[in-house]
């Protein structure tokens, strides 16, 4: 047992902290002085969670009651079909992206069907490249596959333009059954997927109401797909149960997860760190950069405060990947502008390791990789990696998970949803909407035609105008 | 003939300019205002072409020459093995799976080989984690694969240890044949996998001692993955050749696409862009997003000026994908500060188009999307998304692809490489080096315990102590 890592996850910020190498650092008396700040955002987020505001935690027990269910339906649906097909875009793609990846086989689909446990392949279609969608049916027979349509309000173009191309298709092939083939997951009680699903009887599940796309994760938008894809949703639920517990019943900056990162954040945010770079250390957590992007810039990227004063907030995340990254961005990070702060994610231990072999008859200048192993040389390019920043006086923290699993990735994605709310409670914005998306969507509806919307199609027609280009 | 789209690329940069709409733009006057500059760079880099420094276009007539060599021994490769995986790190691996991406099929491992043309699947390892090699090794045979190792120097720790735990693993299936097995790129005069290549008998293809890992897509480097998988390489560099030419023979800011792009980066800079985002709204480029980014980063990222002054230059390259990011990134480039430039990605056709079937059963809120495609979905909200931005006062500009196709790729890379060398003129720093990266690689060498660096390791180790830690 002594060997045994303790499960859970951890945050390592000696490198954003003063020390004789990077003297502007923070102090510890820095960070407590945030703590009235602090204490005031946890008694306003109390509030907010027992209005049902902040359903991502509040729901968290319900969630875990459905398990049974979700995964009845998922090894039911796993014995049946042969690919399993998520239809969405936004949280509805990146949260199942980022789980599959993180706990199932880097090269998943690539396993013989016996050596993913007989589970359907994953596809997360979220986006409407015309030709990327053909090509998807050319490597997957329709019969054989079953397609989860996400949307909440059925009203997400992408969304319900798949659906409808993916509806014909299985008409054509499967006849009557195509219902079959369809699964949605969608509001309980409104938008236009609802009377569709219960008209040509697709089975459901539900996205509650309080829960917005980039906190879904762990709701059927994310557990169905991982459930079918043999990933332990109960210990996911589990993992971010215990965060969720650590962050709400611990005081103090130096105690609670949450709290120590956005003072974290919110320092670096003031002191002109503009740019918070996502940097994990582990191939299965790529993806989870890119959900952790949107997490951040679009709950946090915001033109107006509470009170309706323009602040034009919002750090710019970037996804950046160790090792492979420090051969393409720590150049910059190094000795560009110091408007950066970075964030790796790395694991105490990986569930594998690979011996270098030695041979003494290969030049010298590579004897030292012999005898030793990948997963050596990984954690010292990163420790050099954050001695070469502090060198330079560039600030960066670790999350470090005890290994990746999922308990640890339920931990993972609660922790960063907390701080995230904490932060909007720092900024004074509203950290749940997206109005700036808006605009988009209503120039999509004007120049797609939809009714209603004739006014503002002919404005951006004439601004549409290309005024000046260069061509050969 | 009149339907057919003119080949080529051209670059749409009104959303740069100032409008009604967006008062703050560019003006013409601006631009040209930065001309004898953008002169004065065209002739120091005239010089630097002519004394070797510039080799990523000064030898595309010599990488055409090579062609045949190359085609031959990649048509017999792909005869002969069922896989082909690049072991590289940092332009070695980003520039071939760029290509790869944007030119074959977007799910093109997963195709049955006759739909692939009988080539290899490939595979692209830059990065250590251990779990991900070994899994690897699950779905592919040892004695099926080539193994494609790619530095310059053959001192990149991590391709070096992957080389010698593949080499190990070939010897063990294949036996005295595992030679056939590697084929290495890398110099042709020196370095540590010359030798070994040597004496154990690899095919080999070298890299122009000239061209640097990002800029070396057009050599052996990129060229050798993709001829393997059928790509047309000659069309790659014809396409590559006529933008080199576009650009070394055009005088103006109006004119020439790399003056155009770099004054446009210029002014950007210096009002306080401090990001750029590229965002491509085609699936199959969305990996040029991250080439780009290295690109960017690594060759502008840097603390001083070519006289030595501290500077810290270097803008921070954002990776987006169109329209997958409106639903994660846009709100915040709506939103958020203005300190960001964004360039769209887009072609005039899609190679293929998907129609949205029309159902007036369904309800009436989605009726606008039938009968119509997602091509023009895709098109309507990108322009959309281009609106928005205006109105909230953002710029961005369009590098418009004709098609997506090889020689339009070649193009691309071009325009973006020299662009990239305009701009280390104007900010008057060597976009050619990485001393950034050595460090981190110093420190790497030392935690690894490599003979001469142990002083540095036990100042790492010093400074490696954690002191600040948050665990539950």
């Amino acid at each position: 047992m002594e060997n045994q890592v303790r499960s859970g996850v951890g945050i390592d910020y000696t490198g954003m902290m003063s020390n004789s190498q990077n003297p502007s650092g923070f102090t510890k008396a820095e960070l407590q002085s945030l703590q009235i700040e602090l204490d005031r955002a946890q008694t306003s987020l109390e509030s907010r969670w027992e209005a049902g505001e902040l359903d991502f935690s509040k729901l968290l027990v319900s969630m875990k009651a459905q398990v049974p269910e979700i995964i009845k339906y998922a090894d039911a649906a796993a014995s049946k079909f042969e690919n399993f097909v998520v239809l969405g875009i936004g949280g509805s793609a990146l949260g199942p992206l980022a789980v599959h990846q993180a706990l199932n086989h880097y090269y998943y689909n690539e396993l013989p069907p016996e050596k993913r446990g007989l589970r359907p392949r994953l596809y997360v279609v979220d986006n409407i490249d015309p030709v990327r969608f053909k090509e998807l049916f050319q490597i997957l027979d329709p019969s054989k596959t079953l397609f989860n349509v996400i949307s909440k309000s059925g009203n997400t173009s992408e969304t319900m333009a798949q659906f409808l191309i993916v509806r014909d298709i299985l008409r054509q092939v499967c006849g009557d059954s195509y219902a079959e083939h369809i699964v949605v997951t969608t509001d309980k009680a409104k938008g236009n997927l609802l009377p569709i699903a219960l008209k040509e009887g697709f089975q459901r599940f539900v996205i509650p109401a309080g829960v917005g796309g980039r906190f879904s994760e762990l709701t059927p938008v994310g557990l169905l797909a991982a459930a079918v894809c043999g990933i332990d949703i109960d210990q996911l639920l589990e993992g971010a149960l215990s965060m969720d517990q650590w962050i709400r019943e611990t005081q103090g900056v130096f105690s609670n997860p949450a709290q120590l990162r956005v003072a974290l954040a919110r320092f670096s945010w003031q002191k002109g760190k503009t740019v918070s770079v996502f940097m994990p250390y582990v191939d299965g957590l790529k993806t989870m950069a890119d959900w952790y992007a949107q997490l951040w810039a679009e709950s946090l990227g915001k033109r107006f405060d509470r009170q309706g004063q323009e602040v034009h907030v919002g750090q710019t995340p970037v996804k950046a990947l160790g090792v492979t990254d420090q051969h393409s961005q720590v150049q910059l990070y190094v000795e560009g502008p110091n408007d950066k702060v970075m964030t790796f994610v790395t694991v105490e231990k990986f569930k594998d390791t690979q011996l270098i072999p030695l041979d003494s008859e290969l030049p010298e200048d590579i004897h030292f990789l012999g005898g030793r192993t990948l997963e050596e040389l990984l954690f010292s390019e990163q420790k050099a990696t954050e001695y070469a920043l502090t060198l330079a006086g560039r600030q960066h923290q670790k999350i470090i998970l005890s290994s990746l699993d999922a308990y640890n990735v339920g931990q993972l994605l609660l922790l960063l949803e907390w701080e995230t709310a904490y932060m909007g409670e720092l900024l004074n914005i509203n950290a749940f909407d997206q109005p700036g998306v808006e605009e988009g969507k209503n120039g999509t509806y004007a120049l797609m035609g939809r009714k209603g919307y004739e006014t503002r199609k002919k404005e951006i027609e004439e601004y549409g105008e290309t005024q000046y280009y260069l061509r050969s």
